[in-house]
C-alpha cells in the first residue's frame, strides 16, 4: 500500500503554505535529555539550536587536514560524489562522507551530536545524507532559500518530518562570509511549491536549484511572520536544525572561506519509500536507501561537551 | 602638457600595491568643520563615516515615491542612464540623477551632506557621478570588491584622490541584505590592477566588472592588514566614504530590497582630464565633463542634523 503523501509539493500550479503534521521534538521525557530543557524549548520554538565550540581546535584542524587531502584526491574529484561550481569548476561539495571516509564516519556517530539527534527524533538513527561543503572566498555562491524536507520528501520519498541536520563549522562563520540565515519558527509551515520535477533533476539542482524553491510570495509571508536570524559562530560550533526550517545563505565575496561538515540524521522508522513525484529515486550518494545502516550508539565519554 | 599619472593601473602584467599620494582630509583648520573633530579623525583613519538618520522618514518616503515613479517611466527605463540586471532585466541603477531629476538635484546640494564633503575636499565641488541603486530582494547581485578611484582615474581621467562618495540609504541596510562591507584603512593603499581596459568597457562593467578588479592576493593582503567592517544602518542614514576605500557587497537573497542614492563629490580643481588609458572617456552620464557645474552652496538652515 502506498504511503500517504502528507506534504504534497510540485504537483499543482499554485504554491501553498501547509501546516506541519509532525512533532518537532519526538521524545517527551525531557529529564532524560542530553541537553537542557531551555535548549530543547529553543529548538522546538525556533527550529534550530547553535552549540558553540563543541569540537576543539585540534579536532577542527584534523578535519581541515582531511579536507585538504580530499581536495587533492583526483579520483574523488572525478567521482559523482564531488560537486563543482558551474562557472569556476571549483569544488563545492563532497557527498556521502560518512560512507567513504573513516574520520568523517566517526564524526557522524560522535555522541556529542548524535545523542542529541537521537533524543529529538526518539528513535534509532541512520544517516540520510552527509556532505562536506566548501564556500570558497572571493566568489562563494549563494544557497537560495529552501526547506531541506521538501526535496527529501518529494525526490527521496522521506515520509514524515522526523529528521534533522547537524552542520559542524570548520571555519568561522560571520555575517560577512555567508553564514546560514534562518527564519526561526518557519519549520511549523510547509511551503508546497508549484511546478513539476524534471527528469534527472538532481544533476542540475546540486549546482543551482530552480524547481522546489519557494515562491517570492510565500517567502515574504514567512519573513513577515518569523523574521530572520543569523547563525554566525566560531569554527568547531554545531548548528542543529529541523528538516523543515526555511534557510539559505548569501554569496561570499570576502577572502574568508566558509566550510562545514553536514550530517542528516533520520529516524529509522522514517526510512525513505518511493519518491513523492513521478521520478525514480535520486542516487544513493544523495539519499541513503540500500546502504541503510543504524548508526552505532557510542558511549558519551569525557569528550562530551555539548550538554 | 599631459597630467602625470600618479596612480598607474591596467598597464602592467602584475598587480601592485602603491601608497596614496594625496591627503585624506584636505582642510586643515578642523575648528571650522561642520562635524566634530572625532568624526573627522574617524573618517581620516578608516576612510568612511556613517551618519545615522540624517534624512527624516518623511524625506525618505518622498525619495522612495520618486523612485517608484522612475521605475514606471518607460522612456527612462529605455534610456542609456538605466542599467538592468544581466539575467532578469530588473532595474539595477539609474545614473545622472542630479541632472535629470529636480528632487535628487536638490538632494545633491543638501548642506547636511555637501557641507561636509566641501570641508573634507577643501574646494568648490561638482558632482562627478550620481545614481540611484536598487538591490532587489530575492536575487540581488553582489558588487565585487573595488576602489571607485581606480575606475574614475583610469577610465575617466580623475587625476588625484580628492573626491568622496555619499550613499544615502533609502531602505534599512542590515548584515542580511547586502549592506556595504568596507576594509577600514585601505584608502591609504592603491591596488594597481593587471590587464588592459577593453574598448567600450563600461557597457560590460556596469553589469559585471572583470577588468580593474583587485586580484585575490592583493585583497587577502588588505583584508589581513585592515579587516572588514559592516556599514549596516537604518534608512535615512548617510555613509560618506573616500574615493579609494576598498569596498564591496554580497548578494541579497532576503525579501528585503536595498536601495540608496549615491553622489560622488569631486573637488573642482580635480576635474577630469584625458583618461589614463588608451581609450576615449566614458559617456557623460557616468562621468561629468561637459556638464561640469559648481554645486551651489545652500545655507545650512534649521534642517542641518548631521553635525
Amino acid at each position: 500500500m502506498p504511503v500517504e503523501d502528507l506534504y504534497p509539493s510540485r504537483n499543482r500550479t499554485e504554491p501553498a503554505i501547509l501546516d506541519r503534521q509532525d512533532p518537532i521534538i519526538h521524545s517527551t521525557d525531557f529529564s532524560a535529555a542530553p541537553i537542557s530543557e531551555e535548549q530543547l524549548r529553543q529548538y522546538e520554538e525556533k527550529g534550530f539550536l547553535l552549540l558553540p565550540e563543541v569540537f576543539s581546535r585540534a579536532e577542527v584542524s584534523r578535519f581541515l587536514n582531511e579536507l585538504n587531502q580530499m581536495q587533492q584526491d583526483q579520483a574523488l574529484l572525478d567521482s559523482e560524489v564531488s560537486i563543482t561550481e558551474p562557472d569556476s569548476g571549483a569544488l563545492r561539495s563532497v557527498f556521502q562522507i560518512h560512507h567513504h571516509n573513516d574520520l568523517f564516519s566517526q564524526v557522524a556517530s560522535d555522541p556529542r551530536v548524535a545523542d542529541i539527534a537521537r533524543f529529538i527524533l526518539d528513535d534509532d538513527l541512520y544517516i540520510h545524507q552527509s556532505r562536506l561543503n566548501f564556500k570558497p572566498g572571493f566568489n562563494g555562491r549563494e544557497f537560495y532559500w529552501h526547506s531541506d524536507f521538501e526535496t527529501w520528501h518529494v525526490e527521496d520519498g522521506m515520509p514524515r518530518m522526523r529528521a534533522l541536520s547537524a552542520s559542524i563549522l570548520l571555519t568561522d562563520n560571520s555575517d560577512f562570509n555567508g553564514s546560514l540565515m534562518v527564519m526561526p519558527g518557519s519549520h511549523r509551515k510547509y511551503v508546497s511549491c508549484a511546478g513539476e520535477t524534471p527528469d534527472d533533476y538532481y544533476r542540475h539542482s546540486l549546482q543551482q536549484q530552480t524547481v522546489g524553491t519557494p515562491d517570492n510570495h510565500s517567502l515574504s509571508y514567512l519573513h513577515k511572520q518569523y523574521g530572520l536570524e543569523s547563525t554566525a559562530a566560531p569554527a568547531g560550533s554545531v548548528l542543529l536544525f529541523d528538516c523543515n526550517l526555511m534557510h539559505g545563505s548569501n554569496g561570499n565575496i570576502t577572502p574568508m572561506p566558509r566550510s562545514n561538515l553536514f550530517f542528516v540524521y533520520n529516524a529509522a522508522s522514517n526510512r525513505c519509500v518511493a519518491p513523492f513525484c513521478n521520478q525514480p529515486p535520486r542516487p544513493e550518494f544523495l539519499a541513503t536507501r540500500e546502504t541503510f545502516d543504524i548508526l552505532p550508539q557510542r558511549s558519551a565519554s569525557q569528550d562530551r561537551k555539548a550538554g
